[in-house]
């Protein structure tokens, strides 16, 4: 089950340089690129000739040529030439998809292009923000895009999965956030005290400039938005013990407190096939003194955290493939379930009627 | 085609440590673990709330608890603890499977939990055995386990598959053994006279300290029982010259006879899936007198030639797969046949009326 | 689809030497050997008891022994052995396929052994003959082998896949060669005109001495059969400006012309199975001062080439698998749709009416 009237995150932008990239969304192949005007295209990465990948291609101007059989392209997917014959058929079009960059990503619109509304676009931060200082990478799962939704939903998972790395206690797994319905998403906002552990296994997570000073009544407040198809955006802010108290029901005060901690991260999940996804992320604290050092330490940790999601997830999908079922779910499983069913709902608002 | 009821090999019982271990036994992902009250446990490897692994799971003395959320399983397979959760659903239970440790092998019956009776658990030998010195190891195979069978129930490929490793004459080949049907299985039994090669190709085999003293008449008497679902229990002694005509017929006198060499082995095909299979060995002499040391050279040696099955069973079945037929059987083919009947039979016992 | 009754190329023949080998021809697994009366035998990879590879046999005299159980076939693929049996079934047989050396070349007949034609074999030229010094070797393809042959037959692409390695100009993309019917195939035959370029980047073709002499005017005469199932004859010859003015509608004639460069290619595209193919090549120019090193350099650039030619079909195949469709053709296809028609024609003519 895919959306295809949203925007996926196909790309860094830095990652379109001189070259054409393939990548694949929905399991539709496709290839952007940087035309000489500057702009972004992406289409089919499939020359309409003999499916030649067109990724392979030369980039002409801001046309794209077939490196197999020369045909090449206009960025509205035309044909435009076809060497050693004049006449070039009407049916001699690839697929242009809507495109943008936006927050540093690369933004392609897989649904119907009339509908392509730039609006859509979650408000992530990109690397260029004036706030914040990030770093950002990506990684491949072998899994469904909504096991690693379902992931990024549930936090529950941090008191096991990332036990070590995130140094988190059980309270992440104890207690449960607030989660509410957005048009197109989830709101899902808690208060964690103590959140991180104290002790030396938890000392990689401790290490980083910043997180956990104040002691072990450390008092944190997380607040994310969950957009279709799979983008977090969550903003997380560590306080001296009491504050929770104090703004607890009106946290949008918090903004006039100074917090001991303060960062923001940015990911996003694209479904490639049924069984493999692609999972952009960055994060990093607050500009400032030493904020470059915290980033780079974040990052670090960060990749170390994924990939402990990535073993357990894959391995889910594992146990899924051979042995399929219902699943038993918790208390826990509310944000995941609404944006499966919001997902759900989107796809099905998309479907012409009957099907 | 799998039996269920039977005890299967899941593990040599020293893999069971402080970790709990995955295993796939007809399909089923297991998680084996070791309790704190130094019992062993096996369940389903798939936690009931959205299918993590349990072996990724942290034992808390005698309970296992899945490492993505925190869902502790008792060893019964109830599950008795959801983190931040009052309320236990009835549906929250993963499967329990009856384990047995015996003869240094970890057991598990597949089938009805209220049939698994520990009689049927096949005589096999234990390295603590007070008569023989034992090795042993296990190798994974590419194939259904029914072609692991087929070549343990049929010693005729000794003669082309381990003539360099065991070192094998053709008289493995050129006679056959007597077969007898067994309640869950068959019993095979020959004298081999001269089944050992003499030349230079032949001499690892040779080299093994009491194999083949005796010079080039050495008669063997060689028996074994092969059970469901695929354990193979062999004893081979040599003797001199003379003494097959002496106790044809009444083997069992054979026990006051002093034998030139005397080894047990004992062998267990696990099928994983359709296509996989694992296969455990132990093998070695009578306990004596420079006994460790042969029993090093025999596992090298077993290892060798099991590497030589495993080369020629795995491309049977790559054949197999691809151009699928009926068999031209021989004569050699009566075991392997009264053994897969016999499984056949077991499995049909099992299956409700109807299917 | 494949076409039976031809001869597909199996092998170099100096890849035959002591011990059988494996091949698999239209998804059937075939063994090959060299009989002690220096005859070549061609067989069924799957022994017809229980489907173990004969390629893992032993060569006993002509025939070959199983070395799973130990049965032994004549070149006729009848059983004549079964050790430790007297009777030997009539089934107890394996397919035969007529196999023939010829142009270096081992040649198996896979269709209705009766119609098995030795005037079949298309005219290769092999490392033996007189004229010409060849060198050869083969590649894999992950392909079905129609993208291969469709790549043979349209030069369009050297113009953008062999751009840099072979140094082709735009011209092969930019004319048309004539394209005529042959019973089992089509002729391609072309003046280029300045065929290849004349830049930095095009250096290695023009390295390879005897290329290119002439000057920027050089005009070649390339004429080539491309016969079932995939056989592509070529010959290239380069001549001053000028002569093509002379020569075009009686290019019989260049015979008596020199010609500054003069080359022969034998190549042939044998399928694995549907998504497997192999691809055997020679190539070299005339026999004479310098032809040995020339040879070395142009089986290195083939071999460049040829790369280019395996990432581009591999990756259509690919887009092909996970995105079918229909193609949009061009006048570029005419020869490759004519072969495939060549094909379909002659595998229709074999299917038994009704099928």
């Amino acid at each position: 089950m895919f959306v295809r009237n949203c925007w996926y995150v196909a790309a860094w932008d830095y990652e379109l340089e001189e070259r054409p990239i393939a990548r694949t969304i929905i399991s539709e192949p496709l290839v952007l690129y940087r035309a000489s005007s500057g702009a972004l295209v992406c289409m089919e990465d499939r020359c309409c000739h003999r499916f030649a990948p067109l990724s392979k291609g030369r980039i002409e101007g801001d046309d794209l040529r077939c490196m197999y059989h020369g045909l090449k392209f206009a960025p509205s997917g035309k044909c435009i030439e076809i060497p050693g014959q004049e006449t070039i058929p009407a049916r001699a079009v690839v697929r242009a998809y809507p495109v943008r960059v936006k927050h540093s990503w690369v933004w392609v619109w897989m649904g119907d292009p009339a509908q392509a509304d730039e609006a859509l676009i979650p408000p992530a931060i990109g690397f260029e923000d004036a706030n914040w200082t990030l770093r950002g990478s990506s990684i491949n799962y072998d899994a469904n895009y909504l096991l690693v939704n379902d992931n990024l939903t549930d936090f529950t998972h941090l008191s096991y999965v990332h036990r070590n790395s995130f140094g988190a206690s059980e309270e992440f797994a104890l207690t449960r956030p607030d989660v509410k319905l957005l048009p197109r998403g989830v709101r899902i906002q808690r208060w964690i005290v103590a959140g991180i552990r104290d002790d030396a296994e938890a000392s990689t997570a401790l290490q980083i400039e910043g997180r956990k000073r104040g002691g072990p009544g450390l008092e944190s407040w997380q607040s994310y938005d969950f957009l279709a198809p799979g983008i977090l955006l969550m903003r997380t802010r560590s306080f001296r013990a009491g504050t929770r108290d104090r703004f607890k029901g009106h946290e949008e005060d918090l903004d006039n407190v100074p917090a001991l901690s303060d960062d923001f991260t940015s990911q996003a999940v694209t479904p490639m096939t049924d069984n493999t996804t692609r999972y952009y992320f960055s994060w990093g604290p607050r500009k400032g003194e030493g904020s470059e050092r915290s980033a780079d330490q974040m990052l670090d940790l960060a990749q170390r955290a994924f990939a402990e999601d990535k073993e357990m997830i894959e391995a889910q999908q594992r146990i899924m493939n051979v042995r399929p079922g219902k699943e038993v779910l918790t208390s826990a499983d509310v944000a995941p379930m609404q944006m499966r069913a919001c997902l759900e709902r989107l796809a099905r608002a998309e479907a012409p009627a009957g099907t």
